[in-house]
């Protein structure tokens, strides 16, 4: 890392700044510039707080060189990471589409999206179980009646499902009934969380943070990842800006830029990204030339009576043809589905 | 609530949408505008999902009239709460200071801190045993271990201590041992925890997220409250936007803006609002001024060795002076400390 | 629009209100809701200030219904605008792509690329001969030096030129040399020189601000548009968020949003939307299946050696790459290049 | 500058590295750290480009050391820069208030407001006679009428005017009439009018961009102190965020952030940085406390009846109440008045 030391750093300063230094093992080079001290710390010491270096006084900036993440990083896997459930296959290569409705409601819902979704070429199944709603007075999902509807879907379709994990607590519940566990974007940061689901062997589908840059979504995959579960899916879905005419603004850019930084598939959630149905398309196609290893589509059979998102969500012979648009650019892509 | 419809709505689409307005117990006026007609829907119903209405064929737009909460709002009690543990008092024309360490670090650091920041004058102590880090790498608190020392502190100083619940795992424990609870940012909108705080007596601190919205951190209190819990401290402590010379940008207009929507008292935390230490005096004084109801400040006996956050603490000295220079502010506007 | 009154509303203020709204000539409709009383006006009043009505006591909120803008919007001319100079088609069914460096070197810099470019299938060269620079030292352009030479190219290479204009001092001298007028991001709102561009004939490329929200930008386009020129291309060129890996971030989500609202075509500008090299080629991909119109990318001949935005340009092999498998895209989306 | 280059970097591209850097003039201090090599170049060469540094091949990060600014950095002038205009003064321990509506209306209006603020103890006069207005169809100013209006409200009240500068055009007619020339949040990076108001002797008045960074700020100030004007004073007055329950989020740590790298005196326009009136009173107390210079405060004879931005507008009374507030705290911060 490099050191940028104030102008008016004292000598008793600098002492104890270079001994600090030296005494967590780094090497040091100083660099005397026109105005400024600058040291150049050797030594792969990602353990050290930067935040704590920079309170040290004299010091005015620390700069880190080493990404803060290494499990996670290209270069701990250059040629990608593939995961795999049932026939859903998302990277190295592999672009796969997981569909279904914000919220489970019922069997007839559920098994309705099921087949539609699967004659139309999805590979997974999602539905919401347990639901996180900014109003403690809207619904809540249908929670353990809700995985069971999806469990059942699953056998009857033969489709992985993937649902969201809320809480510690329903940790058991969860990755008893689903096959891939979804981390919702307010929970992105939350540590116990990733760390339980690091510590059990089903792929997690990672959401990014509303406010999340991309280094702390890599970190949040990291803490997954450094309690041994090697299996994230990363997934883009929009983030907070200034903007107000869509839902959230979709980074479709933080597509090649993690793929440059990271070996974990990244999948696009366009229905959340944007929160209107016109769009879902549009974006869906977008991602799939963006680089997307995957799709994330609200499917509803009956939008207009949706208990939630309904705005957003597609209706079965939609999302037919976005599946018919979005082979050809797959194929385009040189990638399997 | 008032709902746009489309210039190009049709007859069964616009039959389809009244009926089920009328279904839901609304009274409807209709008003024929020069290009769209537009339906005035009157009737309390929270309970309708305002984006589910929006995915009905038809309608444009809708715009909710009533605030969505209800427990927090001011008309529920506009003479406004006081929170009172032990000698702190926040709301209702007291202000109290809230001190201490980013993280617990050993008997001596916490010991020395809650008596400094007591003969300064701060009420509360508040200390990290459970602590969020962005790297799994990090140091991650003393756990329990911090727990028992803030005890011991408390009953060292006569300070109610106030420290982190991150999980709900470690609800039972926090609860033994903590007189306020903190929601911290990466949390706010964890719904299960909220539940969770909201089903026991003690005070909730609760702080916005760092992308929430006024609104969704009033939520968010209701979320609390709706389980019947009152007792809710707000804590501003910086939003996250495009700027970087500061940690966060610490928006000061949320206080009177939140005052005038809500009862409950509003705390600040400059600390982590800017993340620099020079920052923390100014930035507490402007918060007197603009109508908070008391301050978190993060104080180390030792910044330059504190083993987190340490370039936003102020040292003891540093501490004293921000207090005297907060008296008089206080006072100033009226209010008891 | 509606008008939201507060709960204390005073029997006076109404009056008062009422009123006024008469006076404008609105007609209007009252409900009484549950806690508060709505007003729907009606009257196409596009000229009323709503941040005024929301001075007047007693009004809480007010709700425009109808869009601010009138020439750029969707139904003023439903089937879309196509602008075209010279082989440049942009809009209803065309796809072009503009292309060139960020500024104007050397007649040889500037003659390579549009040989190069033209080759590639670009049909419109653009360049830099007055600079927006965040340092007053850095380099401001070769300024008319930098139209002559553009000029020159044109002459050669048969390719009509983009350039920016940035004061209203050089407008003369821009639109004498230039076929279409660039106004840059920074300029969004400068609304003397919106109107100067509105007075003459030359289309108009208008890039989003870099805080500007979709409304803002359809207003800047309805200010050249009420001045007699209906020329305007839209170019979405990324906003900025808290983001910090991208230099911008690329909103290609603008693109169908404002297409469904607005007949003005769209273009995207990738090089300066992420001001990353690696990441033109996957969004200027990703742009074309969002819906654009078109594309500007920043080409230098030997980008290492580039006076300005080097990191995001693409040398000459590279831009053929990328319209080679752009044609094949817009061929996909029904268009024509 | 530090200079981090990427692993995969070539002896090729290393050579050209570092005789570009040898070239410019820099001497070279190589740090060999354990993935990466790390480049300390020395040489205060504040002219080379950054962004074009990273284009070079093999090149991961530029790094600068220094600051952007010269003339406006705080070690140029440390002991503050004190700007007087008549009574008016702001910087180096006084404080000054500048108060008046938002577009200059009529003589009524105007005397009105100028006999009422100079009567409370503002010592500047504000007004729009060129106003920005989001809508080309909304009032623009009443233009060269407005200036003579002020002026003659000066006459009469010996109140220094600050009006807002727009156009280049304008330069002239504004200069002849204005005291302070006031460059709009739109126009903060409108290069050629930073340029022209820098070649001119009268103070400016630098308003920060609803996006602009607090180094593009300075930046821009920068631009208009290479010119030869030295007298610039920076206006805080809101940046845009995610946040839609204010018109803007007034940065308030922006002031003593901005005044610990800049000597320039610093005020705060909490009017527009709210565009609230009851949240006006306790951000600009709020603003004395973080250390500004001085107040920018929207007053309106007839709030209800101005013609823009009245929803922000103080009543004479009410800033009348606003000023003796703020004389107790300015007296409080050591400042004079």
């Amino acid at each position: 890392m490099v050191i940028v030391t104030s102008q008016k750093i004292t000598q008793e300063e600098w002492d104890f700044l270079c001994k600090k230094l030296e005494d967590w093992g780094f090497q040091l080079n100083v660099i005397q510039g026109v105005e400024k001290k600058v040291i150049g710390a050797v030594g792969d010491k990602r353990r050290v707080d930067f935040q704590f270096l920079e309170s040290i006084p004299g010091v005015e900036k620390v700069i880190p060189i080493l990404s803060p993440y290494k499990l996670a990083a290209k270069d701990a896997r250059p040629e990608g990471t593939l995961i795999e459930v049932g026939d859903l296959k998302l990277g190295k290569g592999y672009f796969g589409v997981i569909a279904g409705p914000c919220a489970v409601e019922s069997e007839d819902q559920i098994f309705k999206v099921a087949e539609g979704i699967k004659k139309a070429g999805a590979k997974g199944l999602r539905g919401g179980a347990f639901k996180p709603r900014t109003s403690p007075y809207s619904f809540q999902g249908l929670e353990e009646e809700g995985l069971r509807l999806l469990s059942r879907a699953r056998t009857q379709s033969g489709l992985p499902i993937v649902t969201e994990l809320m809480n510690l607590t329903e940790l058991e519940i969860v990755t008893e009934y689903t096959d891939i566990i979804q981390i919702g974007a307010r929970n992105m940061q939350n540590f116990g969380l990733l760390r339980a689901v690091g510590r059990q062997p089903k792929p997690v589908l990672l959401k990014r943070g509303l406010a999340a840059t991309i280094e702390e979504w890599l970190m949040a995959a990291e803490y997954i990842m450094a309690e041994g579960n090697p299996s994230v899916i990363l997934c883009e879905r929009g983030i907070r800006t200034f903007e107000t005419a869509t839902r959230n603004t979709l980074d479709l850019s933080a597509i090649p830029l993690v793929k440059s930084r990271c070996h974990l598939p990244v999948v696009v959630d366009p229905s959340h990204g944007t929160g209107k149905r016109k769009l879902v398309l549009p974006m869906a196609k977008a991602a799939v030339m963006a680089g997307a290893d995957g799709l994330l589509i609200e499917v509803h059979p009956d939008p207009a009576n949706a208990w939630s998102d309904g705005e957003q969500s597609l209706n079965l012979p939609e999302f037919q043809d976005l599946m018919e648009q979005i082979k050809v650019l797959v194929q385009l892509e040189g990638k399997k589905m």
